[in-house]
Parts: structure tokens; C-alpha cells; sequence
């Protein structure tokens, strides 16, 4: 119809979302898209399809003239690399859902594209059933993109929550979010910021043009954050997020970092509660936009995967403007930020480093807030050891320019109040 | 590259829309898109392009089998609807942003789509910046649909931010709308739920494939809500919207209607301020997404048209599957809802209209919850007349399954409590 062409899908993985799409395909003939095979590791399994429908032989999609889409929703990065690399190169499109894969791969999957003129559509990777990358890509000119923050890690959110509206600790909360299907039972990758992380890398990509490896990206999660920062948030009136930025400095060189940070009740994204997932992007047409929505799950992911699906019969592709029709802005560590620190001891925190503190309170949990350089947390581990909990202030950013006339007028404060 | 299309636009209409549009296209020459003719309807007006590329004659750029695309953003329904219907017969692909002429002559544009085989994007004529018509078409299938709400006027929605906030009455509000930019000088269109109305005509077919009029809709603006609504409001811990919704009920049809309403603070719509607007969608799938941005003014509106440029350079169009694949559902006004009424005369409201009634209040201005079939706010007009405000309770539709057992709970509750 219209010149769209029909998709014939070999489909990589057949967990609670490769399963949920194959649902969907035989359920909606409009499509016009049809699994033809499916590869899975485990033959022994019973699943709730027809058994013709399987092999365990990677080559029979791969090799498939026939089949022209490869759909790749399996766990592990390295096969999945393997199986992407080898879809391009055989001229298939492809669909992958896997974050870690693509953060570190991205370089190489960039040139494939190129090399073998292949779309390869991820958006499922991002924030599941938040159309981000699709929005990045269409909406958003490398020079009209002022900043985006996002909420890319659903478990993370829902710890957060529950610490905050419940006041129970981290640990019960990673139990209750264990329990009702919100966290891994091996939760580091989430918890520690590893999974928000991976997304940040490849989102950098379709919002700036920025081809980065996950190490370049200064990050925590939120396995230090103590019932006693939810009580200063409380105080202060913020909530406290685990939030993935990249904001263009006036020097035109962009920051971007992956930390916990207090917001304002009229941020956006204090509205994201739980296990959901948001996007809050700022640009001199659109202005300030906001995306809300289910960032995980099987059937988000599922509809997020289909949506690609229905895209490449149109011949949709990713055209990574920003990174091949413009000359992209590089990431900079060169700037401040206002950070509260929450620790038990003193000692541990190198207080030379700061340019200066605002802020201090005594007591068994200690806390103070200062500004201090961003290379020193590039640099540097003691804010994400020894108990410390670093959160960053509501506007954290303050730019080389800036920081002379607001440290004379932080000393001379501190003057008065002498 | 890669296959897509050089465009080459004749553009209609050179306000603040169309000049910024202007300016974005000269600035970015990776989109592959020129304007050669602007057709203008007052050459004597100056204008910040050159003169050479002006005309006032149509047929200058309707008549050019260069000209491949025509953008049409000016103010009035019937000509745009002119210009709309040649290009489509001419061949030409067309971006509109004219949301009364969709609304009005949908079933045309509809026909010419199919019979002339171009396509016709008009994401900028609904939420501007928010992306709800590319969304509606890729993301959600007719049987996933469970509901969408929106606020999709930001005129209204300052009014009431303004009245609900600052405590000021609705008068106040609108002066200061108007003096900000964002009400019109002569604001009717838009306080009295006109152009929401028009906006989901088309949305409609767009989320559920229905294709009516909007007439075929029970609508109003905010024009009858008083501050004593907004203090009601408070106190029950709500805020007013003016909410564009409709909802797939259990026995197939959809409930549609645009109507102020009673909206709790857990409701994304709540998030929603001043002139922004917002969409919740709930499917299947996808779960729960919601979607913010300006809906309006120069620049959102120039960003959503560039949007819909770039699709058509890889040969994008709206499929309208809910409408051609599936048998649409139709509108309903079987239904119940249950509603806030203020007024200042018992006598001007039919109490026998109601089902029953839960809650009445006395004083200078009286109010009262109940429970009314819909089919009474379709027929007749008393409750938009006679200075009666009409506000929905967040929960306010009743399907006909549930209203005997609600009915006997409620008699039952007023026996008690008599």
C-alpha cells in the first residue's frame, strides 16, 4: 500500500517482550509485518507459539533473504552486537532494545549504518514507551536544543518515591520495588546509575550529535542516598531524582552528567513518580516540552519496538543531523556546580576543593552545601565513597563567567554574617 | 541522500508562523527545503524577506510543478480550505496549521487524501509542540485506545490558572491574557470552547478513526466559571481544567466531549499551567503517557510545521489505520455523568433531569453534585445558559451497567443520612 513495503521480521529473544510483540503482530494484519522466525538459547522451554516458529540457529535469520527486518530483544550486549552487526552487514534493517549494546558500541554501529546504508531503530532502548529519540531526531536542530533532563531509570524512580512519600529506608525500598517487579533481583546496574548511564550515551547522540563512550560521562546512582536527604529535601520543599542532563553552556560546549538532584515542585519532573520514566527537553522553538510515560516493562517495550516496526515501512530512519550535517559541540568538564553532600565524618570530605560553602550543619548525619568544580568530581571518587551522598541543587550549573561575580558576593555574605 | 526528496515549498501566509518558519528554513539548509513563493494577501506590508519572494496571485505557486509542497498557515477557514483542495488535486503534498477548516471540512480533506494519493500533515493545527497526531498514528492501535484527555487551548487554560492561583475573577484573568498575547482581542473562539472543540473534531479520527463534525460534540468554554467554582475547587482539593476527552466504553462506543472539569492533583492535567497545554493518553500497551509543551504561539507552532517538512521528506503520511484498516467505533451520549452545578436560581435548574443528587449547597451562589444522563446535556442548553456553571467531577462518566447499583448505594446513603 503506497509504495510501503511489507516487513518480514526475524525475531532475536522470546522473553516477556519478544512475546508480547509477537502477540501484537498477529493480532494486527494492518502491519503488514510477520515473524518469520524466531531464535531463542533455550529449545527446552515451552513457549506459547508454534514450534516451526523456532530455532536456536542464529544463521537461519541472519542468512534469510527473505527476511529484510531483524527485531533484537535479548539480554546479553555481546551476542547482541554480533547479531546486529552481522543484520546490517547481510542489508537488513534492524530493531534492539539493548541499551548497554548500543552504549558501547555506538561508535561502531554509527559506521555500520553508513557502510551498509541500513536504519537502525532503538527507541524501545531509550525510555521505552517515551517517544524520545523519534522527538530528538525530528523536533530538535543541534542549535536550538538549550538543554535536556530526563528520568530514564524506572526502579530508581520508584526507590526514590517510596523513600520520600513512605519515609522508609533505601533498603526496604529496593525490597518493595524487588517485589513488585520494579527492580532486578541484582539491582546494581539499576541502582548504581549503570543502566541510566548507558541510555544517556546513546541519547547524547540523537540530542547533540555527541558520540561518547559511557566513561566519559561523570555518574552516580542512588545506593547513598540516605532517609535523612529525603528529610533536608522535605525542609527545602524538593524532591530528589535520579537525573540524567546535558545542558549547552554558553561557550557552546555541553555538559552532561548522570546524578541525583533535588527538584522543585514545578520542575517537571517532580511529577514523575514511581516506576515511570520523563523527559524534559528546552529549545528556543518548542520551548520547554515534557514527556511522561512507561520506560519499562515488557509491553511498553513491546509498543515502543512496534512503533520502529511500523516506521521502517515507511523507510524511516535515524538521520543523525546533528552529528552529520552540523559540526557537533564536545563535552566539557570545565564548569561548577552547587552540590549538597551528605556524609558522617568530616575527614572525608576534602574541603580545599570547594570554591566556597553556603551551607553546613552539624549532627550525627552531617550535611553542607557548596560549589565546588566539575573536574574534581570527574576526577575524583571520595563523593561516591565512605557513606557520602551527593545530590546537586535544583540549578546546579553555574558557568566560568558567572563564578567570580557569585563568589564575591558568597564571601562578602559570609562577611556579614560573621 | 539516501533517497529523500528535495522539497520545494510555496507557502501561504507570512505572519508571525510563516516568517518564522522563514527564518529557521534559510538557517538550516540540511533540511533540503526551500520556500520559493510566499503568496501574501496585503502586498503593501513590509516584509523582512526579499520582495522577489512575494506575489499575491495563488496560482504563482498552486500552478508551479516545481512547488512539490504547499504550507498553508493562514488565518481563514475558507480560502485555506481552497488553497488546501487545489494543491491536493494538483499533486502537491500540504502542511496545514488551520485548525477550523480541518475541523469543518474533514470529510473532504479526507476524500481528496485518498483520491489524489498526497499526503496532508497538520500536526501544528492540535497541540502545536506536542507531537499528538504523529503519536496517535504510530503509537496506538484502535483496539488499544482506552481513553485520551487533553487540554489543548491555552488561552483557557491561563484564564483559569490566573483565576485559580491569584484568586482573580474570570474577566480580570482574560484582560490580562489578552494584554500577555494570549487571548485574542476578540477571545470568544476560544473562552467559549470553539477552537478546543475544532482541535478534537480531527483528533478524534486521528486517535479512534471516528470522522464527525463538531457539531456532533457536547462542548463548552469557561466563560460561566466563577470564582466561587475555583474556591469550591480548592477545598476539595481540585483544580478546573478545560478537558478535550474521549473514552472507549465497555460496550464499544466512544464517549467525546470537551467540557470544564474538576481535576484531582495526581492528574497529569493538573501539571498542566498557564498557556501549556497537555495530553494523557491511557492504552493498552503503552499504559499511561503524557505528553506537555506550548500549544500555541509563533515559534511552537513554526516548530511543529518544520516537523511535519521534515517527515515529508521521507514520504511520510498519515495512514489513518483506525479509520481505513478496522471499523471505527461511533460516538456515543448513552452515558452518565456526574457534575458540579453552580448557579444563582434553583429554578433554572430541571431537577428532575437528574438521577439523583448528592450534594447541594445554599447561599448567594448555590452548587450542587449529581448524576444526569448525557443525553440531557446533548438536547438541551439550560446548564450553558442563564449564568450556570457546568464543571465535570474528575470520575465522571458512568456506563449504563453501573448506574443501578450506584443508584441504589446512593439511595440508600440518602435514607441514612435523612
Amino acid at each position: 500500500m503506497n509504495g510501503h513495503r511489507q516487513l518480514t521480521i526475524g525475531l532475536f529473544g522470546f522473553g516477556v517482550v519478544g512475546e508480547g510483540l509477537y502477540k501484537v503482530l498477529e493480532q494486527t494484519p494492518s502491519l503488514h509485518a510477520t515473524i518469520k522466525k524466531v531464535c531463542i538459547k533455550n529449545p527446552g522451554k515451552k513457549r506459547n507459539a508454534p514450534a516451526a516458529l523456532f530455532t536456536t540457529n542464529k544463521s537461519e535469520l541472519l542468512d534469510d533473504p527473505e527476511i529484510n527486518v531483524i527485531v533484537e530483544v535479548i539480554n546479553e550486549s555481546e551476542p547482541a552486537f554480533e547479531i546486529v552487526s552481522t543484520a546490517l552487514k547481510n542489508g537488513k534493517a534492524v530493531v534492539s532494545a539493548s541499551k548497554k549494546m548500543i552504549a558501547e558500541h555506538l561508535t561502531e554501529i554509527l559506521d555500520l549504518q553508513k557502510k551498509y546504508d541500513q536504519p537502525f531503530l532503538c527507541e524501545s532502548a531509550a525510555c521505552a514507551s517515551i517517544p524520545v529519540i523519534r522527538n530528538l531526531e525530528e523536533y530538535y536542530d543541534n542549535d536550538l536544543l538549550h538543554s535536556i533532563r530526563a528520568i530514564v531509570n524506572g526502579s530508581t524512580n520508584y526507590i526514590l518515591t517510596k523513600m520520600f512519600e513512605d519515609k522508609i529506608d533505601f533498603k526496604q525500598a529496593l525490597i518493595q520495588a524487588q517485589q513488585l517487579g520494579f527492580a532486578e533481583a541484582d539491582p546494581s546496574l539499576d541502582i548504581e546509575g549503570w543502566d541510566a548511564l548507558n541510555k544517556w550515551t546513546f541519547l547524547l547522540t540523537h540530542a547533540y550529535g555527541i558520540v561518547g563512550k559511557p566513561e566519559d560521562i561523570v555518574f552516580n546512582g542512588i545506593q547513598n542516598i540516605k532517609l535523612s536527604d529525603a528529610a533536608v529535601a522535605h525542609e527545602k520543599n524538593y524532591e530528589i531524582k535520579l537525573v540524567a542532563q546535558a545542558k549547552k553552556l554558553n561557550n557552546g560546549k555541553v555538559a552532561a552528567f548522570v546524578l541525583p538532584q533535588f527538584v522543585t515542585h514545578d520542575d517537571p519532573l517532580a511529577f514523575v513518580k514511581n516506576e515511570f520514566n520523563g523527559v524534559v527537553i528546552e529549545s528556543s522553538f518548542a520551548d520547554k516540552q515534557f514527556f511522561y510515560g512507561k520506560g519499562a516493562g515488557s509491553f511498553p517495550t513491546a509498543s515502543a519496538v512496534l512503533s520502529d516496526i511500523s516506521a521502517l515501512r515507511y523507510g524511516y530512519r535515524y538521520e543523525y543531523k546533528k552529528l552529520y550535517y552540523h559540526t557537533p559541540p564536545v563535552l566539557t568538564n570545565d564548569f561548577f556546580v552547587r552540590v549538597y553532600l551528605s556524609f558522617d565524618d568530616w575527614k572525608r570530605i576534602p574541603r580545599e576543593k570547594f570554591e566556597w560553602i553556603e551551607e553546613w550543619h552539624a549532627g550525627e548525619r552531617k550535611y553542607l552545601t557548596g560549589v565546588i568544580h566539575f573536574n574534581h568530581l570527574k576526577n575524583d571518587s571520595w563523593w561516591k565513597e565512605n557513606n557520602v551522598s551527593l545530590i546537586l541543587t535544583p540549578d546546579t550549573i553555574i558557568e566560568d563567567i558567572e563564578i567570580r561575580k557569585l563568589k564575591k558576593k558568597s564571601l562578602e555574605l559570609a562577611g556579614i554574617m560573621d
